[in-house]
């Protein structure tokens, strides 16, 4: 944990907040603080700061904050994402949310499971959490939002219609057009649609091209959707902070 | 599976081999195969190839092969690792040799539990499978070479010095010098070092730095070790394909 979050009512005007559960236990346990140590917090969805610990009994432990740091920008790439069976998406939240994305958008599709979509996986109380420690391991704020679509096709054609971006969907076979290629205007967020193992139908990547999703690759090698998915937002991340080639 | 690898032993002179087990399950129920059908093949640390289906019974799928395809070049990344938790690890193989390393030195470290070192995870039983399933996603036919080194000094001081290699090291307070800029001659392997959860020590830092490691960074960010393995490996194999900036 390189930040603790904090809700935005867990804090007093003073800046005094008293914290109990498992960010405290790590803050003794793994960080061994004592009072006047100092730790890096966040608002969730607001600012960094900083804190002095001021005091530690069993099970709470005292923080005063003080937050100039800012609020971090919300990570410009959004990610659509062919729901992966819930094993894997249950490891996936807190990647993504490390990575940073601005919005998981989990849809379905032919090749995706239909009962992948009654899994607990998909509940707030579980993935809010998980989200919430990838951004404490990152030392962000900005919670992805979320959000579930039973419908590919209702997704594509109206869901996204306002979300202006630019749009990239991961081939295999676009093997000339490297994701670090697209051009893309700096000032527009980019949405990466990342299909189910197996790949999009036929129908499904008609229905993408036709709503200016442009095919990229990652040379040769196939990856499975949850390795893809790291590999292709790290790239897009270095993008960011170099400019497009 | 977009791959069948084979073990050098499995084909007979004339090209044919029967499989079972997990891969002759695959290739009928996800795959569906029938005879006449094409699937690629590769023998493993050899060419890659086609075969024909010529037979499907319950157990056995018989295949005939033809190997024109040439033998992959070794990934050009080697990677040193701080041996993770056993389960963080198991999980890590297969993404490793789909993303494609061509040496994976796993090491001690002050950060690591010594238990670490005690797990099936590290047996070739267990691990050589994981590799094998990731070759057979990225369609590669190159098995990582695996070695464990308990002594970090004896590792950085005296095992290495057989691998004339582009040192890098993963560094999160490296902002301003992400790994896509390292230099590196493009003749030269790259070994990339990973340390553990909570850091290298100093004097690890040290005895890399003085063994011509050199910091590297992906941007304000800090990810977990699994992620930062693939994120890396990712940006490193990007930047193959494109030659340093």
């Amino acid at each position: 944990m390189n930040l603790v979050i904090l809700e935005p009512g867990e804090v007093s005007d003073s800046g005094d907040v008293a914290l109990s559960g498992g960010r405290a236990e790590h803050l003794v346990k793994v960080l061994k603080v004592a009072p006047g140590h100092r730790v890096r917090v966040g608002i969730l969805d607001g600012p960094l700061g900083l804190a002095t610990v001021h005091s530690v009994s069993r099970e709470t432990i005292g923080l005063h904050c003080s937050f100039d740091g800012g609020c971090p920008a919300r990570p410009r790439v959004d990610l659509l994402l062919a729901l992966p069976r819930p094993k894997v998406m249950r490891r996936l939240w807190a990647q993504l949310s490390a990575l940073g994305v601005g919005r998981i958008l989990l849809t379905n599709a032919e090749r995706v499971e239909r009962n992948y979509f009654d899994t607990h996986v998909l509940n707030p109380e579980c993935y809010r959490p998980l989200l919430i420690e990838g951004l404490q391991q990152a030392q962000d704020t900005r919670l992805p939002l979320v959000t579930i679509h039973r419908q590919f096709k209702v997704l594509v054609e109206d869901d996204l219609v306002g979300l202006p971006s630019t749009r990239i969907v991961a081939d295999p076979a676009a093997i000339t057009t490297p994701v670090e290629a697209i051009p893309g205007n700096p000032a527009e967020r980019i949405l990466l649609a990342v299909g189910p193992e197996g790949g999009w139908n036929s129908f499904e990547l008609r229905l993408l091209a036709s709503h200016d999703f442009q095919p990229v690759g990652m040379g040769r090698r196939t990856l499975r959707t949850d390795t893809a998915c790291i590999a292709l937002l790290s790239l897009i991340n270095a993008m960011e902070r170099h400019g497009p080639e």
